[in-house]
């Protein structure tokens, strides 16, 4: 049995508590931690750091955390220490990122990796040159039903994929007649608000991770609703896009149409709705399920509006069924970071790496280019600087 | 009881017979013509006209018309004709709608107006100063499911507008393995197929008739399928866009994303679902039915990716039911043209006038404009010259 | 964190003991007590105050209530108790309550406030001048259904609206065949019985707290069942109203016609079923759910018996869904009166006040004048006196 | 084989012609005829009689009818003549009627038999004298729903009758968004409309045929919408009563509350609902069926807001089952009347004369002087005059 030590800097925060401490770490070490392909066992080990000793203190007395520190820079220079977890608000992440990478660290980090491309691709180079195991959270990859779908996909089901649709989103409401279910900042520009910055992180992600690499963006974004009612029953102006339309070239020609909004009502399975068609057949993916059409069973549907299809459209799919028990996403990541981290026979099944990461803030920021410049905008392929 | 004589020029054609004769002008004669709200009461009588007199004079005597003609001049000349209708193929159409309005005619003619928007301008200013009631055909609009939608509009149940989904399609197949369901030509650029040709001229009156003006559009295509068999067995290349992507900015800020596709697959109630959603409600419509939701039954969503929604999302939707016995779309319109040209007291319920033609073609030409330009094009109001 | 200090009077009865000390005080207690707007904390705190030491004493300890007493004046004379709650007999009401406001203390009561209209309006008149926060409990406003259909109706669904149907009972049984459901001195006039006295106070806070002011009413009520068995199995003489047919006439030309029996079979969704049209949709509230139907999607009914209708009138009604975890009603209203005594940025979400309760007194009176006179019979506006 | 031959009156009316020509003498026509209860057979004989000769030529010879004739004086002077039968309009039917039986007529006419209650009894009084066997029609008595509700009371199920409730209505649209399932004559008071003399002459025979003696009533009525769109697309004023709020004294001590309205979304099973309650069941009839619950079986409701009931309030009930093929209601009572003419034996079942047609002129009126004097209205028993 071997123990990783993590410095976990960030996790006083709802996210960092419940996702990576509680249902990530702290339950790999109760299930006897992680088995290595070579049949090694690994156990990893939180010290809790931050900037606030009383909550640290009480977060780890709550969850029988042995350390905390809120000396950052000490933990960094602590040669035990192996791996070092970001958490923290986005601009404080590029610094502390650096200095753990320069101390020798292996980092894994919450996305978005930095505020811009520039600083995301510098780190990215860093992290290829140091030699260090990098990675970036991308948890939504490990949901049943995009994991459905990509083993779809891989089946060959699909044939040659050739567009993708999908929507995202539901209603959240004004907080006039019932309160919002999403916090004000959200709708707000000034505090980080926005569906675009909040979402294309994401479909960066799920989108490079199933179907193949993103070449160019078209985005038009909106504000739907310009006056909501904050947690304290005041109306203010949300100055925040609240949905985003966007379409994306993919390698191989693929044509993938993103919705994305938090002011649409909803009539499917899930609150997403990811649809790919390939010449032999479609897979419709949500967060649990996924549905699947084959051009043998497709129906054949003749336009006529003169008189009512006999076709029952919903009835030619079918789910596909569970596979396995499927983990939370977030331990499920971190499982194969720890195996990557502790064994280079275990790497491949680990791409999300820093060069992800600098992806996700790529396309982010073309989407907006295009949205603002009423065009469509190229993600040029990602390539480190040489000796990177 | 008054007659209305119709040159009817181009009928040989499946459409022209089946929907525009027999399903609209010889329907009308048999439930006795048109009431006008004035108590007046009209009857079409039909003089089919065409290149062919055989196909003429065989057409005619199968549905006991009593008149026809292969020399359009003539009948243009006689002065008894008081309708002159156009179903030819799209080259053929301006001129002899320019020849029919300077004639003295009324004209009522099939889309597109014409094959560029430059033509179809002047001939909607010609009509305009010519005072003769020109109108082009807008049969969509009169299916139940897009009378249904205006209907809850019109009624306030959606509140202020904000954006609309639209997804038509379906899998044409390939023809390899079993037959397509759409000619070949429909496939060949150099044939005149293509789904932006086909389809935006309807989403230019469905949009503008329900919604608002279109004031740009952001669009891209491709051939998904690039080999196809024809309706002899042979593979031969599909030249033509066979599905394209297109967002449309409307008046008062509403913005609309429509997918149109001959290559997906349909996990929905009908072959179109056309998404309007408002402040206080949303409508989805198809060609029949129409499906409703107010905010005061949405149900209250919450985004937790880790466990399975408790709602079922189609659950809180209702039809709209039916409010009468819908006839034919193309019938209908019949009507209200017959009843504009006989009663200037009718002449408010029939807008789909050549202003409207003339849209239909700018806009599928804008969204040609914006796919090969990768970028927004704007959709200018349309203004006819001083005068007309 | 500021304490307010309650003398709570009659709270050893069923109501007073389960709905005011345990499940409103107690429970706000364990919750932390109460959050106002400005962001501080208040707990209330309980001094159990009646005339029977030991069940008194009891009470104090199996709550863990630290105080009690059976001296009501030296309780009012206390400087440190703020607010006096009182839930007596009706009879008692008047002089402890008028008491308590010349002592200087907030009164929070239970209705009836008083057992004649004139000397409720005169507390009412007094709390005015006195500037106390004086409240009455109305904790039917805060039941699901009813919230649903105020939020209904503040979102604009009903439109106008035009007419309330209302059908509130259930059979209680007579005792013999099985025992009755309620306390056999309901049926009886001499021990304050009547589903008049019973009911209308809460009718008019509900359909002024909700659809507007009441201007007259026609009512007639009856015994249906004359002989009733009681809880000691012997026979005894009804003499109380077992049923009222009521219609009311409200603000803005609304027609409420309202039955309260407890001598009707039910075939409805709940006990009470609460219909109000509008010009724009209906909703039928009952105490949990809330239906609703649009004129969007009314169904198009009609009228001809010679054959069964096609409609299934149920089909076309949607459910309101929760917009929250619905608390006990006597507590959200104890809430907010906390909120409106700690804190005059509080008050408008009050309007429980004692004209509100002198309005239940006129409605009951009202409607027993019109019953009696066979005629309808009008209740006036409150307005107090000058100076109040 | 006796023939009777009748005069009929006004029957080139839509209701003349389907209900009373076709519907009923001439279907009984086709049967064969009436078999009395002695065993006899008659058959019936029409002579159409009206004042467009045109019109009767056409309609006698579309349904095979030998006689027509527009001399009235004519038809009563022609001693062959059994039965004079009238269904014009309302301000024609008294002279007719009397000039019937003062020529030795039998007489069966719609309703209502006059335009006030003075006519009404007059010519009740004349039919006494006479001795001529004159009846009205109530044929909504003959329908199913009712025919099983008499059963089930007839059976004892309900025990002593206490309380009646009904809802009669269903939303007529206003015609702007969807055309009006009404005719605009209905709303407006100039024209003859509103829903009091439309319904309550029918309420009058129901309850009375079925319940017992109307003692006194109190009704409210309004225009809940003022403005309604005609047949031509026009806004017009409506004028007459859209609905109407009723509660019956009847003898007994049964009260009997019946809301009537062309403004009122439907949650029931038909567009009537009449609840009867007694001390041991209650049944509840529309048009078509009847349900019945027995206080054997009534469940055991308990008010308790806090929480959601269990039971199913619904699930308790139980349909009458068909006891027979129901003819339809007009048919059903001309078979009656028919029987009543021919055969004295037969006179008991048939209670429908003019003393019940003038109860239902007067119970209208009493109505509409409570409705304008705000107050209940006394209907007194039906005592003819000396000798009558």
């Amino acid at each position: 049995m071997r123990t990783i030590l993590i410095a976990m800097n960030g996790v006083t925060g709802r996210m960092g508590t419940n996702q990576h401490l509680v249902r990530s770490i702290l339950s790999l070490r109760s299930k006897g931690g992680v088995i290595l392909s070579n049949g090694e066992r690994v156990m990893p080990e939180p010290i809790l750091v931050g900037r606030n000793a009383e909550k640290l203190e009480a977060l780890a007395k709550q969850h029988g955390v042995a350390r905390w520190s809120t000396d950052l820079a000490k933990c960094l220079a602590d040669p035990a220490v192996e791996i070092y977890f970001d958490a923290q608000a986005t601009p404080l992440r590029v610094a502390a990122v650096e200095a753990a990478i320069k101390a020798g660290k292996h980092v894994y980090c919450e996305k978005p990796l930095a505020e811009d491309s520039k600083s995301a691709l510098a780190l990215a180079t860093l992290a290829r040159k140091s030699g260090r195991k990098c990675g970036i959270v991308q948890d939504k990859l490990f949901l049943p039903g995009f994991r459905k779908l990509k083993q779809t996909i891989d089946s060959g089901f699909l044939g040659r994929i050739i567009s993708v649709r999908c929507e995202f989103g539901y209603w959240v409401f004004e907080g006039d007649l019932q309160p919002a279910q999403r916090p004000s900042w959200n709708y707000r520009k000034q505090d980080g608000g926005g569906i675009i910055l909040d979402m294309f992180a994401h479909w960066q992600y799920v989108i490079e991770g199933i179907l193949g690499r993103i070449e160019s963006v078209s985005c038009t974004a909106t504000t739907h609703i310009p006056k909501r009612v904050d947690e304290s029953g005041k109306w203010y102006d949300a100055t925040a896009d609240d949905a985003a339309y966007a379409t994306f070239q993919l390698e191989g020609g693929i044509l993938a149409q993103i919705n994305s909004s938090w002011c649409v009502r909803v009539h499917r399975d899930e609150l997403v709705a990811l649809q790919v068609d390939g010449t032999h057949g479609t897979a419709i993916a949500g967060l649990r399920g996924c549905k699947i059409q084959h051009r043998a069973n497709t129906p054949r549907a003749v336009w006529n509006p003169d008189i009512p299809s006999e076709i029952d459209f919903y009835a030619g799919w079918q789910d596909v069924p569970d596979a396995l028990n499927y983990p939370n996403g977030f331990e499920a990541q971190w499982e194969l970071y720890l195996r990557h981290v502790a064994n280079s026979n275990d790497d491949a099944a680990f791409p999300h790496d820093f060069v992800q990461g600098a992806r996700g803030v790529m396309v982010a920021e073309a989407a907006m280019e295009s949205w603002r410049g009423r065009r469509w905008v190229d993600v040029p392929a990602t390539r480190l600087a040489e000796g990177a």
